[in-house]
């Protein structure tokens, strides 16, 4: 059954509209659109040459020095002002889209169709774009929402079993990061790392809308928003660290575990925070492995020095203090501040440690 | 005596300050900032190599190409979310700042100093940045509004009587885009290429708060605002057609009375029209001569065919559409959307022959 919903944003509102079999109708429906299209569904759509641009969906194209291609591509195709972009793919087609679209003649109009579970149940809405920088990973980026968000769930039966976990961390994290009932009515949605096409939809839906309550009370990410990076500090060190191996959303899982962790090594947490968030970091570390065998690719022992490293350059600390969300009191999330010392640094290479044994990734 | 005003914008408004002296205070009052500074008033600063960019004011230099270096130096400099960006230059300074801004770290605060007539009595408010994409020009850019703008009227001291007729003209446009009265108090200022520092900042005054009205009006460029293109899309092709010897204020100047012989040549303007509009014309007329020598640099003879291919490729026009803001009736500015044939074609071509011949520029 098809189901939709508004978001509402400073440059005007858009509609998300979740169902089966969309992918035919944005074709057909829009015969003088630009597409914007992941290389490896080109095959899928019936799109003339002359109206399309492929991007590889790799992280060397969403970055500033490619942008200059995109436009000229969009250019080359008589993109002007009134043109309507299409995109379809996931985030890497996402992010290239929304900053192309946002800058092309100061601004075009796009519509978006996610292609992976993490774009679908979390990324698609926001407005966010997140640009690499001659090696810098999301130096630069910004808000330029679509004005329709068109989520055909046909794709998720093409996915494997990893790039389902992803998405569902993401979508764990917008509810876990809204309250813990939120959290739990996510459980109860049956949510596991195989699912029905029904199954996907309901967490979809759940997580875009508890994430509809944080964009539109904090649009430009400056309070209640950050609390969707949950994870995501810890996270993207294991990314960098691993050169990538560990794929975002299997990432942001992780990130979410280390970061319970270090709330406990500090003893931030009540006896009901630590209840909450031991089960949170359990059902994490179910859709990590499954009757005992693993669902997600174990990456090669971790080297923590680096992962450190990396840890300490991501862009959202401030010079003299990490920031980073940690679960508080009786589980809530809060962003943090931590001086920049020793002691900070200890915990945080605990936190790590502790985390990765939990779900038996080897360090190094 | 210093003035200041507020423009709002959906981003926060933002302060205007039009004084003398106002360098010297930015500088001091800002030891925390990263300062991006026109590469020849650097020696004119005491600002330490570590929190400063230097950027030349050159076409190439306001490029998507250019975008990642400058990126990176703030990177180098150690920029984050928190950092305080103050540019200090003229129109490549402002359209480097605005994007750069705007998508480090997605977006950084940041405060405009203007230093040549033209972004101190026009571009430094309503936000736009232009950049250009392998060798087309302005093909990207996007809305990013500073916190402040500081106009220090010490600097206009130091500009040639070209640039002070570039900056007027600007001026010009934004008032007789307000109404035939607006445009002539803005005569009534004492409106001349060599004024005094007083006159100069009533000037720059009404020509901001006139273009406050357009931008709070229309921020984003959808019909009020867009009537600030006049002179524009006729002008572009000069600069362009010329590669670039005719600078952007000038060409703006001429285009204004290339708009106006179109629209007389297609009959648009009433008999009080043609009165107000010849005005115009006198005016941009006498700015450009003085006492029969000229102040503009004369371009070698302009290339019409090359012009009009110029004028074809603006990407303001539609696919089967030309779209420009000329006057009609009594004089009133619009946006006119002209089917592009031949009879088009042909009137276009006149009056550019007719506006160069007007103002003794040879054609071939």
């Amino acid at each position: 059954m098809q189901e939709s919903f508004e978001v509402s944003a400073s440059g005007g509102g858009y509609r998300v509209v979740v169902g089966r079999g969309l992918l035919k109708e944005v074709v057909a429906d829009n015969p003088d659109a630009i597409f914007m299209v992941d290389d490896h569904l080109a095959p899928l759509l019936p799109i003339p040459v002359n109206c399309r641009i492929l991007v590889k969906a790799l992280e060397a194209n969403k970055s500033l020095e490619c942008m200059s291609e995109i436009v000229l591509k969009l250019r080359e195709l008589g993109a002007n002002r009134a043109t309507h972009l299409v995109a379809i793919g996931g985030g890497v087609i996402q992010d290239v889209a929304t900053f192309s679209a946002s800058i092309y003649m100061r601004g075009i109009r796009w519509t978006y169709m996610p292609t992976t579970l993490l774009s679908m149940a979390d990324s698609c809405i926001g407005g966010k774009s997140s640009i690499n920088v001659l090696g810098y990973k999301n130096l630069v980026g910004n808000f330029y929402p679509p004005k329709e968000v068109l989520i055909d769930i046909d794709f998720v039966a093409s996915l494997d079993s990893e790039k389902v976990v992803g998405g569902l961390f993401e979508a764990a994290k917008i509810c876990y990061a809204r309250g813990y009932q939120d959290f739990q009515d996510y459980l109860s949605d049956g949510t596991a790392a195989q699912m029905s096409v029904d199954n996907v939809q309901r967490i979809i839906v759940r997580a875009l809308r508890t994430k509809k309550w944080f964009i539109e009370t904090d649009e430009f990410d400056q309070k209640e928003r950050l609390l969707l990076n949950f994870g995501h500090t810890f996270g993207h060190a294991i990314e960098a660290g691993t050169n990538f191996s560990v794929p975002h959303g299997v990432a942001v899982g992780v990130g979410m575990i280390v970061a319970v962790e270090y709330a406990k090594k500090r003893g931030w947490l009540s006896p009901t925070g630590i209840e909450r968030t031991s089960n949170l970091s359990r059902h994490a570390k179910s859709m990590l492995r499954l009757d005992g065998g693993s669902i997600v690719a174990v990456p090669a022992a971790i080297d923590l020095k680096l992962v450190m490293e990396k840890f300490n350059n991501d862009k959202k600390h401030l010079s003299d203090t990490y920031r980073m969300v940690c679960p508080r009191g009786a589980g809530e999330l809060e962003l943090v501040s931590e001086a920049k010392n020793d002691d900070t640094h200890r915990d945080i290479t605990w936190a790590y440690e502790s985390a990765l044994r939990e779900i038996g990734w080897q360090t190094k």
